[in-house]
């Protein structure tokens, strides 16, 4: 619902590239894929337009978890196709006319854990967690072959796993916490970063660390939470992710491959 | 997850209305209050701080919508208490300690429709809708007596609910759309607005002409869609409506009754 005052109302007019492409609702989404079932992940699936055609992609496990929602029927299943895919079987994904979208995808298991509001205190340590709760992608344009590594959620980087993104030309990466206490030091929860599914970023064998000699061209944090000092342009540890090769993602920034 | 700028950081020590009030991620939103189990009344919850205590006020029908919904279990139960109440039955909502929150509440039915996620094509007219899907709110001071009406969502003004609004101090109203076939006429959709649950503003028996003659000191159109011209303040239909006494919501918008 937006309140389109007449200033808002010029602005639009004098962009002409927030005008939609075709027909009056068109958005240039046209698939959406899930690495964790989580609320901040998932959520966001329930404010994109009613009848916004899309493919859906997530692992079976996910997309479960969404079926078990009846709240996601508002994905309209005349215009939202949900696809699975399978961990360490690439594949080239397509929009809803089955036009290739030009990329392959591949999606490896990543240390996570399943989402909060589905975890089973009876299950141990890891409640409840299975390997397809929390994925890592890797996508790659088909015409040039470049390519890089997401991964929003990581809770850690086993050697295997550094192997893996050793020599990536970019890589966005889990940069929820600085340390792994934060949020009792800020007084505000009593969860560390590894109970959330989360390495921290500057702690002994944390992010900076275990990525330090992978020879990756670009590095960014992303999915940063509020108590993260890096958000800071002028603090200490905003300086020390940058000298060890980090950038930290902000909104509008474009990158190039 | 905030890009906190050293500008947001200046701005925000600046300004004391700011900070939390009692520990470091406080709110004042203390009781949430459900008329509707839609996506447009429901999804806000999931962006609700983890850990916020508040108490969750709606409909039998409207949590049975919630519990069906995994998802909902965000709204950890050691913090948020989930209350149904009653239609026609005033009662006063307190906080999660039990304090009185100052108002009475009284829930009615109001023409409208179950949630688009639960339609049942196979129930007729009416998807299935039940009494307990839609329901409008009278809210009471209860030092001074002075009480607003909030309908976000009504399909129509049946001569009862006209009875029962005439008068009011304040009547906060469904104002969707200006007319009926706003969607189609728009090119953005196909349904009208009858169909979606709401009742258009202009029409012959619309929301203008039903609450012509209640006596309505302040009336204000909330839950606008984004094709309404009513929105644009230099529109002929927002001319139209203050005209017949009718003001449109705004962001930061306070009212004192």
């Amino acid at each position: 619902m937006l309140n389109a005052s007449p200033d808002i109302r010029q602005q639009f007019n004098e962009r002409p590239q927030l005008h939609p492409k075709s027909g009056r609702r068109h958005t240039p989404i046209s698939a959406v894929l899930l690495t964790n079932a989580d609320v901040d992940h998932i959520a966001g699936l329930l404010t994109l337009r009613e009848r916004q055609p899309f493919t859906l992609f997530a692992t079976r496990r996910v997309l479960d978890v969404l079926a078990g929602n009846p709240v996601f029927e508002v994905l309209n299943n005349e215009f939202v196709t949900r696809t699975a895919f399978s961990l360490e079987q690439p594949f080239e994904p397509c929009d809803q006319r089955g036009e290739s979208l030009g990329i392959s995808l591949h999606a490896f298991s990543v240390p996570g854990k399943v989402a909060l509001f589905l975890e089973d205190d009876s299950a141990g340590d890891n409640f409840g967690t299975v390997e397809e709760d929390t994925v890592g992608l890797a996508l790659t344009d088909t015409s040039s072959g470049r390519s890089f590594y997401y991964m929003p959620g990581c809770a850690g980087l086993p050697d295997s796993l550094r192997e893996r993104i050793r020599g990536a030309e970019l890589l966005f990466m889990d940069g929820t916490t600085w340390v792994n206490e934060e949020m009792s030091q800020a007084g505000v929860g009593e969860k560390t970063s590894q109970r959330m599914g989360h390495m921290a970023i500057a702690d002994p064998g944390g992010t900076l660390e275990a990525c330090r000699d992978l020879d990756i061209a670009q590095k960014v944090f992303i999915h940063i939470n509020n108590t993260n000092p890096v958000l800071l342009e002028d603090s200490p540890e905003r300086g020390q992710a940058n000298a060890a090769g980090w950038t930290v993602a902000h909104d509008g920034m474009e990158l190039e491959l």
